[in-house]
């Protein structure tokens, strides 16, 4: 490898302290050395090498995947590392594995829906994974319907077991990861029958595989579903199908802090308020969001480095030709991403601190700001998912014909992202939930309920039913307050018309249902609103380091005014604002691009990644693109040989007009 | 597999004949006789089976393409098929190979750009595969500037020999289809130079591989250039790297139609018009327009079929849930997808009808159209294969988790497609393209230059400033004239207010770049409007079968009125249309969908496509979903031990706590 920066001369323009950035984007100067030595340690150790992962076979890729859960481990247990360090080096590790599963939904389960005792019984064994755990909750015919789900658990008071059963092929448990080849037991989700009765769905925690030799015990089925979207990808991820026929398991394996079955098999309600599971899901949402934002940078930061270093057209005199990052309609499609990934990374911070809000009211018993965090995460889950899923396509097409080859590392990313879009709620069923509790929060205004958090803004509905824009100039729409005042009108507006039509129809329920394309529509507005003043937000504190506050404050404004160009049919319609406004806003977004332009490599080199964790010939830091590209090519399987197998039988024949007489 | 239609219910509700639409979408009784025949010829052999392609590795699967290719060419010899009938197998068997180029781009390349004593020497070989060739234009580090290509080819008086040489690594040939492993010759894009002077870009034969043994000739390094995007996919074409090392070729294999370098070196232009060449463009992407609406259909057809299988919520006492189809956030984002499908045929078909009649008109030495039928071709490409893309990711997410698997087809459709964004001209420089063309025709309106064709709406541009909509109710939506009228001054106010200000800038050369992004918004405004115009020309044509015509008129409708409401902002913000009138429009477009949806399962029926063909166990005909998702979800290459590979290794040390002493 040379040792030149190709880069050099595009970092040199840039009118920010980098390394100050560095630090804001991790959150902390903690979490900045953090990541920076667990990076390193993965990116140095050759086990962890991910660049050969397109090629493999499926089997290969498995093994190999098991091998770098078990080396990171290893390393883990050998090196010490706290709880906060191994879960960067998960990360940096950069594929989906069981472990992901064991740690991020089997052992919070446990925490979240266990008795103190078994909590103690079933965590201990897993933090040292004795044993390894998956969440087994979807099913073939059951995904978004929870409430569906048919797999059943039968308590027989005889023995004091519970029967486990798939009644039904669609029963069949399907989708949950490190499920299929892996786990030792799994979290099952079944609908709890007691004396004939029905008792809705309720978690067990069942053994699937001897300890010994890893074998299904009797009465259990389990096998992998197959292979999913890309190479690489999430084929490293064992995603399973598991049948029961009646499998028996002792009583106090039911999941029983919410609710309990004694021993005579009666049904019982704890103590313990219901609302706690919305706690869980505040916060498994609160790390999508963050992931959001980890994976649309990484996308971002290859399509920026891509972008200055090819050049296309514009040559003067036999001078090099232009950089496509100069190109605007370039700049039109990237910036706003880049601002994006910014706006995630700031709302997703927000939200942590939203979950221990939220931690700390349950803790005393108050329910008040639950409904309002509840919608508010599914919603930004939705929102970052969609954007940053449609994101890193964009990225991959800003590079051309190149972002197609694996060796961008686009077409994984890609593929390994989209189920975000899908897994831990559908997002459009997400955003409808959002929209109700929008309307049920217009409709009680009127009984004088105030609303709180991120949908306070609705207490000043009526005043924003009329207020009107005050931007005259392209400079008004830097204004935090103007582009409050826009979004916030658009997105009461959008809701007060939806709330409107659903009053005047035959009953709310049709009325929802008829109107929910334009719903999902309102609740979109609202998150970004909230998106765009958590950033806002941001921009009010203290931020250290020379020009960096200026950058941030940039990206802000792309951010807002890119979403109010895309989105200018809500604002206009709602009357939020003038054509001519709106008109001024573009104007002000395009002095904003030219601004951003010379920063932009700086402001993703602040996502401080290894070239490791990019796994990108387009993206490297010193822009030796086209080197590393025609390496890379060699390495392909086809290349083992000059003449490709199949000539024989299969090319020269048909040259020699002599396929007629070959078997084929 | 059992007989049972799960579908049936739901092809009872169509209030059309079928059979009627599928001849409209065809084309023709005799297109859909062939269409027919061909399709049934390539399911029914066994050796065009595609299911297991997911799983192969990239040796296995590319031999794999090889044997299909030469068995359809074996198939099509035996059966003396026509061209036709020929094209429509390969188009069947549906997998990118090498065939693809040398059918689609060396014939085409040669026929165009080739004498006639070129074409009679190498076309006849080539029409009976003696030779295999393919297109190498783009290199390494230039793609969408063709002229900036480096590669060489400087004649040598003496021997009457061009030397084709690779100045430069980024010189080297990158992406040419058939070039890795297959093709024995290559229409080679260079720069020719003829007693040290530069003519720019030239096309030349060059044979790469000996015809005995297909090794590489002397001086040309050649191979494949590695994974890309998705499992399956294109990774059946062997896209190949090339460097010549002064290679030598006759001076007749220059391809000399429209310039010539005589025996003494002279070079010299033909006498036939360098236009031409746009006859071919305005070819290839027509066939690019048409496949368009095959692979929208395709997922159009998965995801309908799908959501009439797939149910959840909803079930009252009991009763079944509800067909995720009926859900109206569903609807609104597959039926305009539908109506895309439909309308992409229609406008491709109208585009085959330009073809030939530019063709004619060229022979006529008639130039007058060119330039429209140019910009038109480049504009739909752009614009099909944008909405094509993102509607394929949309149809996937649209089928939940299940989508997600490779099963579902949609992954592999996904991945296959996306690069038409970007091959054959990127699409954003060719909007851009489209854009110059709108700004020519405006400034050249005052010179009283009337625009033709598809432009000939910009002839009426100062009304078009002035018009005002006439809709009043939302019936008033469903009028050509209304919807025409609003598509029409939209369209021409965006350029307008573009070409306003881009005469107010510095030099327009400035202007146009400062505004390209607006630009490129105002060129996709005007090639909605062609489609949307289009499709209403087609309407008043006589179309048989009952109920069918109706069908189309919704179709049309939800295309039109679907944009309407996601561009509203353009609307809006040029006063094309007011507030109230937009909300009508939705409300209209809301009743369509209603109206839509009894209709939905059989208007994917009537693309007459095999369960071959879509290769999905989502979009089954008889709707047999989950039984065909478990049964496939067995032969994963994982599902071969029930143990996994690595257990010993990777597993059981870790559960027992002696990975510490491991080696991993
Ligand atoms: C990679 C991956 C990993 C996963 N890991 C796990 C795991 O570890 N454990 C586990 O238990 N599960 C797992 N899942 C399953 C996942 O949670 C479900 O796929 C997800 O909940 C979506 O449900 P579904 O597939 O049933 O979608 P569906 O509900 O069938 O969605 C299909 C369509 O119907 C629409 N729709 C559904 N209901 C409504 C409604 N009420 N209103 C309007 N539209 C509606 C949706 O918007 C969508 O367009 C995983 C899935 C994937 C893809
Ligand atoms: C699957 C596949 C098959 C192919 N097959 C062949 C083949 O058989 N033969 C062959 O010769 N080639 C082939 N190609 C190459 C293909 O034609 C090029 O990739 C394509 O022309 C795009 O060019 P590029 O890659 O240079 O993109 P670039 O021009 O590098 O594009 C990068 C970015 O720059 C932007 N950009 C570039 N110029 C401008 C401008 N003037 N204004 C604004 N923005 C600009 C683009 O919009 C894009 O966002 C194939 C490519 C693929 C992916
Ligand atoms: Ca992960």
């Amino acid at each position: 490898m040379e040792e030149v920066d190709h880069l050099d001369f595009e970092r040199k323009t840039a009118e920010f302290d980098v390394d100050a950035m560095k630090i804001v984007w991790a959150g902390s100067q903690h979490a900045f050395d953090v990541n920076d030595r667990m990076a390193r340690l993965v990116a140095s150790d050759p086990a962890f090498r991910k660049d050969e992962r397109p090629m493999l076979g499926r089997k290969d890729l498995f093994k190999n995947t098991l091998r770098k859960a078990a080396h990171a481990w290893k390393r883990i247990v050998e090196l010490r590392l706290s709880e906060e360090e191994a879960s960067r080096v998960r990360f940096f590790v950069d594929e989906p594995a069981y472990t992901d599963l064991h740690w991020g939904m089997f052992i919070p389960a446990i925490k979240g829906q266990g008795t103190e005792e078994q909590q103690k019984k079933w965590l201990s064994l897993a933090y040292r994974m004795q044993i390894i755990g998956c969440y087994a909750q979807t099913e073939l015919g059951h995904g978004s319907n929870v409430q569906g789900l048919e797999t059943t658990a039968t308590y027989d008071p005889k023995t004091e077991e519970f029967l486990i059963h798939s009644p039904t092929l669609t029963s069949s448990k399907w989708w949950p990861g490190g499920l299929g080849k892996v786990s030792t037991h799994a979290v099952v989700y079944a609908r709890l029958i007691t004396d004939g009765q029905d008792h809705g769905i309720h978690g067990f925690i069942v053994q699937l595989r001897s300890l010994e030799d890893h074998s299904p015990l009797p009465g259990i089925t389990v096998g992998d579903i197959g292979m999913k979207f890309g190479n690489g990808a999430y084929n490293t991820m064992d995603n399973g199908v598991l049948r029961f026929d009646h499998v028996r398991i002792p009583r106090n394996q039911m999941l029983m802090r919410l609710s309990q079955v004694t021993r005579d098999g009666k049904y019982m309600q704890s103590e313990v308020p219901k609302q706690l599971v919305y706690g869980t899901m505040v916060f498994v949402r609160q790390t999508i969001v963050a992931d959001a934002s980890n994976y649309l940078s990484r996308a971002v930061c290859i399509a920026v480095r891509y972008s200055a270093v090819r050049r296309q057209f514009g040559s003067h005199a036999g001078g090099p030709e232009t950089q496509v990052l100069d190109y605007r309609t370039q700049q039109s499609r990237l910036f706003p991403l880049l601002a994006s990934a910014y706006a995630f990374r700031f709302v997703g911070e927000w939200l942590k601190w939203l979950y221990t809000d939220v931690t700390q009211r349950l803790q005393a018993n108050d329910f008040s700001t639950l409904a309002e965090a509840h919608a508010c995460t599914a919603g930004l889950k939705s929102l970052t998912t969609t954007v940053t899923a449609d994101g890193i396509e964009e990225c991959r097409k800003l590079c051309g014909g190149h972002g197609y080859l694996c060796s961008s590392g686009l077409p994984e990313l890609f593929a390994v992202y989209v189920p975000s879009c899908t897994y831990e709620g559908d997002n459009t069923v997400l955003f409808l939930q959002v929209a109700r509790f929008l309307m049920k929060t217009i409709s009680q205004l009127t009984s004088g309920i105030k609303p709180v958090g991120t949908a306070a803004y609705m207490g000043r509905l009526e005043q924003l039913m009329k207020s009107t824009c005050d931007a005259c100039s392209a400079e008004d729409w830097l204004k935090p307050s103007v582009v409050l005042g826009a979004f916030e009108a658009r997105s009461a507006r959008m809701a007060a018309t939806c709330a409107q039509q659903i009053s005047t129809s035959p009953s709310p329920e049709d009325g929802f249902t008829e109107l929910s394309s334009a719903l999902a529509e309102a609740a979109v507005a609202h998150c970004q609103l909230i998106v765009v003043s958590k950033f806002i937000d941001k921009l009010q504190q203290d931020i250290p380091g020379a020009g960096v506050k200026h950058q941030l404050n940039n990206l802000c404004f792309v951010y807002a005014l890119s979403l109010l160009h895309k989105h200018s049919g809500d604002f206009l319609s709602t009357g939020c604002i003038t054509p001519k406004q709106a008109m001024l806003a573009n104007e002000q977004l395009r002095s904003l691009y030219a601004q951003l332009r010379p920063n932009a490599l700086a402001l993703v080199d602040a996502f401080n990644y290894t070239d490791h964790f990019l796994n990108s010939a387009l993206g490297l830091y010193d822009g030796n693109v086209y080197p590393t590209l025609y390496e890379q090519a060699w390495r392909d399987p086809l290349n083992e040989s000059v003449v490709p197998e199949g000539y024989v039988e299969y090319i020269r024949p048909l040259l020699k007009q002599q396929l007629r007489i070959s078997r084929l």
